[in-house]
This record gives C-alpha cells, structure tokens and sequence, in this order.
C-alpha cells in the first residue's frame, strides 16, 4: 500500500495559520478532527527538510494527476496580486460559484488548475473523465465527471471583451481570485443538464437554482485565490483541505483511509456500516484504518438538514461513542450538492481520493433523488455504484458497496438486514425519519443515539416555529 | 505504421461464398469495389497457412480489443443452431434491430459480441467506452458512443421467464439469430436519450422512430447470427464486411486507409478534400494511400436523400473521374443513423477502425442536424471534431479535420475557402442543393460532376411525381 509520491511545496505555508484562529463550535469542540498546532508544528518541520519538488514516502493513495494541486496565492503575493487584480474586469460570483472557487483552490478536483476550459468542459460532459496531456500527447486518465464552470451572461462577456484574465468577485463585492489565460464558449444549458442528470425534466434542485438563471457562457481559465476561502458561520474550523487531511492521516500514521460521504443524520445503522467496515479492514491486515466522515457542505437542496445541524447531530454521535473519536475524522467536504446520481457519485470519490482516502463506502442510490415529475426514483438505485465500479479514473480506489441495515425488532437494534428473517425488519427511510422528528414521535428505540436524535427534533421544532410564525403575519 | 495483428479465422469461410453470387447493380458496376473472385482466392490461399491464432503482418490498425469479432455461426454448424433455435423463445427484431444484427456479427462494433448488457450499456451512456476484462480486471479501453441495444416488451419479458437464451426473428418472420446468456434490464428511455442525443426535444428522428415505440425493457446476450445478413435490394455485394475491406487492403498492398463517412451526395468539395487528403499522405511518406468512401447505409430520416440513389450518385463520381477508382473502394456501412453529433461520430470513426482505416475525416457538425425545435444547429458544429480527437479508445486513430472548400466564383470550381477573399466564394448548402435539384435549376458549373448531378434531378423529379400522384388521388 505503499506509494511515492510527489509534493509540490508552497514556497510558505503562511495560510495554513488562518486555520489556527480558535473558531470552535463549543458542541463540537469534542470532535477529535485537526489540531491545528500539532499539524503547523510537524507541517514547519516538514517544510525546513523539503525541496520544492523533494519526494516524500506516504503511505496514502496518490492524488489524481499526481500532485495536489493548491492555488491558494502565497501570503507574501498577495499584496501584488491584489492590486493586479484590481485593474483586471470583473466577473461576480454567487455563493454556489465560490464554493467551487474554494473546491477547485484546494484540490479537491486536482488535477483541475481552474474553472474548465471547453476541452475539459466537453471530456466531462461525455466522458466523465480528464486525459491528462503529457509529452507524446496521450497522459494518463483522471475522473472528472462533473463540469465545473463558471457562467456569465452576455454583458459580462461584453465588458470582458478581449481581457486575458479577470478578477472574481465574491457574494460580499470583494474580490476573492483572478482567473487567468481565460476561454469564454457558449453554455448550451439544455446539452449540460441532458448528459449531468440524464434528463431534463423540470424540477432539479442544482438546475433551477443554478444553472437556469445563469448566463449563456462559460468562462474557463487558471485559478489564483487571494486568500483561502472562508465562511465565518463558527465551522470554518472543520473545513479541512485535502493536504490538511493528508497530513492529518498521515501524523495518525494511518494506513488506510476510508471516506464516508453524507448529506443526512447519522443513524446507528451508518454506524453498523462504518464499525463493521473498519473491522472488515481489520480483518485485511491494516493495522489502523481511519474513518473520514466527510458531510457534504455546500449547497443542498432546502428540505435537506442544513449543514450546522447536521454537524451537531455528527458530534453527538461521537460523544454517545457510537463512532470512536479515537480513529475518526469528521470534516466538511466544501462541494455543492447536484443531485445527479451516478454522474455524481464519481465526483464524491474522485474528491476522496485527493483528501487521500483509499476506501470508499458507497451506498444505496449515491446522490439520488425522487423524480422531480414521476412516481420513482430519479436513478435506478443499483447504477451508482455500478457506474462507480466501471468509472475510468477511480480504478486505484477500492469501492465498498454499502450493506443494507434496517431495525431488527428482535434484537432491537440496527442490524444488517437478514433476508431469512425478513420480518422481523423494520425499514426507516429518510422521509419517515423526518416525519418520526416533525411530529415528535420517538423512532424505534436504538434507531439513532439519543443526543443525535435530540438535535434533530430541536431542528424540526423550530421549523415549524417558524412556519407557524409565517402562517400568523401571512 | 506497421502493427502486429492476431486474427481469429473462423475453421470455415463459406460464408463469404454468398457474397459471390453476380448480385451487380449495372448502374454501379464500374465502381472499383470488392472482386469477389480475387478475394476469395486470397483467403483461401491464406487460410490454408494459417491456424486459428496465428499472428500475420499488416499495416492496417488493430481492431478494438485486438481481435476483429465475426459471430456468423460457420456453415457446418448452423443446420444444429437452426434446429436450437426453434425450441427457443423468440424475440421479434424490428427492421432497424436487424440492422444492428448485421452491424455486430461482422466485428464493426469489435469488441462487442452481442447487444449490450447493463455493465457495457451503462459505460456506454456514461463513459462512451468499454473497458476490456484482462487478469487483474482492469483492461484497455475502447471507444463504445452509442448503447447498441435491444428493447423488449413486457409481454416479451414475460414469455421469456428465466431461460438463458432466445431466439431473434427478423421482419420476414425468419430466425436470424440467436441470443445466449441473456440480461434483461431497465430500459429508462428518458436517461438513454438525454445521455446519447444531450436532449430530450421531441422530433429527433432515431428517437421517434425506434426508441419511443420500443419496449420498456434492454435485452443483452451472445450473439451467433445464423447466416450473413442479406437485404437483397441489389446492393448486397457493396456491404463488404470490416473483414473483407481488411483484406481488399491487404490485396491493394495499402499502407495508410483514410475513410470518409458520409449520408449525403458527393460534390465537388468532397472530392477535392478527399483527393486533397491522399496528397498529404503521400507527401508524408505513404506510399499507397486507400480511400474508403464509405456511405452509411442503414437506417436515416425521410428527408435524407436514399441509398440506392446515393450508391448511383457515387458510382458518377467515379465514372466522371472525380475520384480515383484504382486508389478507392466505394462500400457500404451497414449502420443506422442516430443523428446524434458529437457523441455518433464517435461510433462512425471507432467502426471504420475494426474496418481496418487508420485516418478518418471529420468535418463540420458531423451526425449533426438541425435542433428539432429551435432555430439553431442542434450541437455546436465544432463540437464533433473537438470530442472525437479527444475520445477514448480513438488514441491510436488519425484524426483529419475537414477543411472547408467552398464554390470559388472566380476560379469557377469548388477550392479550399480563402478567407482573404472570402467574396469571391459561394457556399451551398445540403438544403440549397436540394432545392436546385428539386427545382430543376443547375448549380455553379464546377459544383459536382453532371453524371452525379443527373442522379440527384431525377430522383428528386421522381419524388415530385409521386407527390403530384398523391396529391391527385387524395
């Protein structure tokens, strides 16, 4: 399991100390994810022995295209690229637009160097994947099955004219990054939204929020961030990079990773799965695998559990010792959510594998969703992991097929399911999990750890206190 | 350019005794194709030699997967397969369904050897690839754009209970074929169009034609096509197998074959860009240059001009002399059309690979065609030659962009267009040469030979006829 691999070193390591200021959430304070001292202390003592391009041992899976890409612009040039880019045009970002800005500048999508240029943008719409260009042309291939893309309208485009590069600017007028070398090329929506979720039926979360208002261009380009990208919301402390995340394995000397996507409450039967993965690695021969429970954090549809809930509801679970802090990482993924099954799934563990897991659970219906206009699910259930297993790109990544838990009413308790004993079985979906907590109704004993469950009843109470002031003044 | 080749030969060869019978078309007969007498002596003559695996020399590109694939059960057998086949459920082909038939027992879609099952059609929709199985499960890649598949309905599903092979019955209520080892699946037409056309309007023909009326169920197996597919409209002897064009190469002693798709007729910019293209390879060092021109011939919509009219036009051409007949093989490619651009014209180049071509031409918008609701080409006319030379599994494939000739008003010929003297050249349409045919009115002098531009009056003077009957009679 051993690779070597390359680092590129920032000539400073100056904004990692961003993430030192002390902004703990008291809940989750608990949560034994980075510390940030011990990380700066062994990241300085690293940077003094390391050339620029020195190879160092690890024993994490490599990142795609073989070096993790950070464009986060060095502290000492910042002062210079911020005035440059204050001569530059600029070009407004919404929200959804910066968590990519933040994605993208960490690495997450390595090798991707910025938003996608229309040779990238069209390899992703058809092939889910990247060739890596090397000298005879012909590179190696890396999954990118998502278009990352950054849309403008008409004006824009006008006002950029013939510019080389543009400044971005985030939700709040400042400006948060250049985008150099830049492509402008026609956003033919209908074709983007066809071949990302196979249909183009009316009622997709990311597509009426996102892509339906934006413009009619793309506009591809090499990203530089001013500086790292942060949300002030009291969990900017919880938002790891992917070469945080690697050092972080690595001080814990891990030698498997396995990652845990999720958008939803932890119940005991996520739980079940991640304790018996652990176990099953065990079995295998590793001697320490490490959990990344890796909650989505961007954007979500709106009857999704927001982010600070969920993060509240993730620490009790590890407080209540369902999940033992001890070989455990909980950390935000900064990526929006689109909702688009299989096509998605492959850019939840493309992702992983540049945070350095080597494990991947994936579960029932990965990124799926009911049909906005039909009876059924959107995507067959079985197709993500299937077009998981096949995906070009991922074959260094061991996928594991999630085992279905359901309550056992014996044993009163989550439980793999037992089709011999199909009965005694009670399954809890989502939904009826989020009427049990709207109503008030407790679930079957055991369902959830009692702390996790609370946080979720206290959230759907102040819903409806909501809703229910919004009935009164309406 | 010299490539190793493993060839399967199949322990007979008789069935390419039926392409023997003096089936001519007397108005094409001069078209320097396939000699029958000629090639059947020299695959005897090599058969003779050869074992089953045996490895020859040739200069011709090495067929996906390495093994050009022929499921034509030998002559011996198929008294017994016949017989299975009886006792067997059967399947009803429809007349398209049969051209895939005929598409996948000759190898064009090497290395597929029946229609798809789930694992292939998913990579397909997703991925436009096929991985190859080797030891280690994780093989080469080649290129596989369009799920080739065969819908069943509900009650088919239901006849056919649990049984591991079927029985496929052509529109003549003949078994062709039978399909072993059968998958049956989801056939989610929605995501199937989204994913193949990157729309879902209403008015793409393939779609209207064949998916929207087809089952609700994919039906995937081995095929073993119990005798060559024949149509018998006087054309059969123009289908030449990706195995007899290998070898007609071979006899020509060709070391570079450069195909050109095409579903419409040859004027003379095609000409000139094709007479073009084999100067280019002979100022590269090739000594003997084959053209393969090679017409679609399968399935297209009501408004494209027929086949047998086309074959006729392209016979013209080479009377006329516009091109070479002793440096072309005019043949036919027994595929139906999807009109599905960027994501076809994958299937086109990948097909005439397994045909043994190692230089395709792509051109403008190719498998493209007006948006069937909106005033607009459906993809963009660059995207096609952008994805295939970026397509997986086309790596070993040259790709020559068309260059774009126009009718040069000064010159009185067609000529490559010169924009620094963009007046001086005429572009004609598809849709403004069918209006000079249709109307009896003679394009610019120069615009295509007047033997080819006969075929196209008349045939389209025989539509007004028919038309003018119709109207009469209602």
């Amino acid at each position: 399991m051993s690779l070597t691999i390359k680092l590129r070193i920032a000539p400073t390591i100056s904004h990692f100390d961003l993430n030192r200021k002390t902004q703990k959430n008291p809940i989750i304070s608990r949560t034994p994810i980075y510390h940030s001292n011990k990380l700066s202390t062994s990241l300085l003592f690293r940077t003094k022995k390391m050339a620029a391009s020195h190879v160092i041992k690890s024993s994490l899976i490599e990142p795609d295209g073989g070096v993790l890409i950070d464009l986060v612009v060095p502290e000492n040039q910042r002062e210079l690229k911020a005035s440059q880019a204050e001569g530059m045009e600029k070009v407004q970002l919404t929200k959804i637009d910066l968590e990519w800005v933040h994605v993208i500048s960490e690495g997450w999508a390595s090798p991707l160097k910025g938003f996608m240029r229309e040779d990238e943008y069209l390899q992703s719409l058809h092939f889910n994947s990247l060739r890596m260009k090397n000298d005879d042309g012909y590179g190696s291939i890396v999954n990118m099955s998502l278009p990352i893309v950054l849309a403008i309208d008409d004006a824009t485009k006008e006002k950029i004219g013939g510019a080389n590069d543009v400044a971005l600017v985030g939700p709040d007028q400042k400006i948060v990054a250049i985008l150099r070398s830049i492509e402008i090329y026609k956003h033919n929506k209908e074709e983007r939204i066809a071949r990302t979720w196979g249909t183009i039926a009316p009622g997709l979360p990311y597509v009426e929020e996102v892509i339906t208002p934006s413009g009619n261009w793309l506009i591809g380009g090499d990203l530089e961030v001013l500086s790292p990208i942060k949300y002030n919301d009291g969990l900017d402390n919880y938002r790891l990079s992917p070469k945080q995340l690697r050092k972080e394995f690595d001080r814990r000397q891990a030698d498997a990773v396995f990652a845990f996507q999720l958008r939803n409450p932890v119940h005991n039967g996520h739980a079940l799965l991640m304790n018996d993965t652990r176990r099953r690695l065990l079995d295998m021969g590793y001697k320490n695998p490490i959990l990344l429970l890796h909650p989505l954090g961007g954007y979500t549809k709106a009857d999704d559990v927001p982010l600070d809930v969920r993060m509240e509801q993730h620490s009790k679970v590890l407080e209540d010792g369902v999940l033992d802090p001890e070989t455990t990482i909980v950390s935000i993924f900064p990526s929006p959510m689109h909702y688009a099954g299989p096509t998605e799934v492959q850019w939840h563990a493309k992702a992983r594998i540049n945070a350095g897991a080597n494990f991947y659970i994936v579960g029932r219906d990965p990124a799926g969703m009911g049909h906005p206009t039909e009876k059924r699910d959107l995507y067959d259930p079985d197709h993500g992991k299937k077009v998981l297993s096949m995906a070009p790109g991922l074959e260094k990544l061991n996928i594991l097929p999630f085992r279905v838990a359901a309550y056992d009413t014996v044993a009163k308790q989550m439980a793999f399911f037992d089709p011999s004993r199909a009965k005694d079985f009670l399954f809890i979906s989502g939904t009826k999990m989020r009427t049990f907590a709207r109503t008030g109704e407790s679930p079957p004993n055991g369902f959830m750890c009692p702390g996790g469950w609370d946080v979720l009843v206290k959230y759907y109470a102040s819903l409806q206190t909501e809703e229910a002031k919004a009935t009164v003044s309406a």
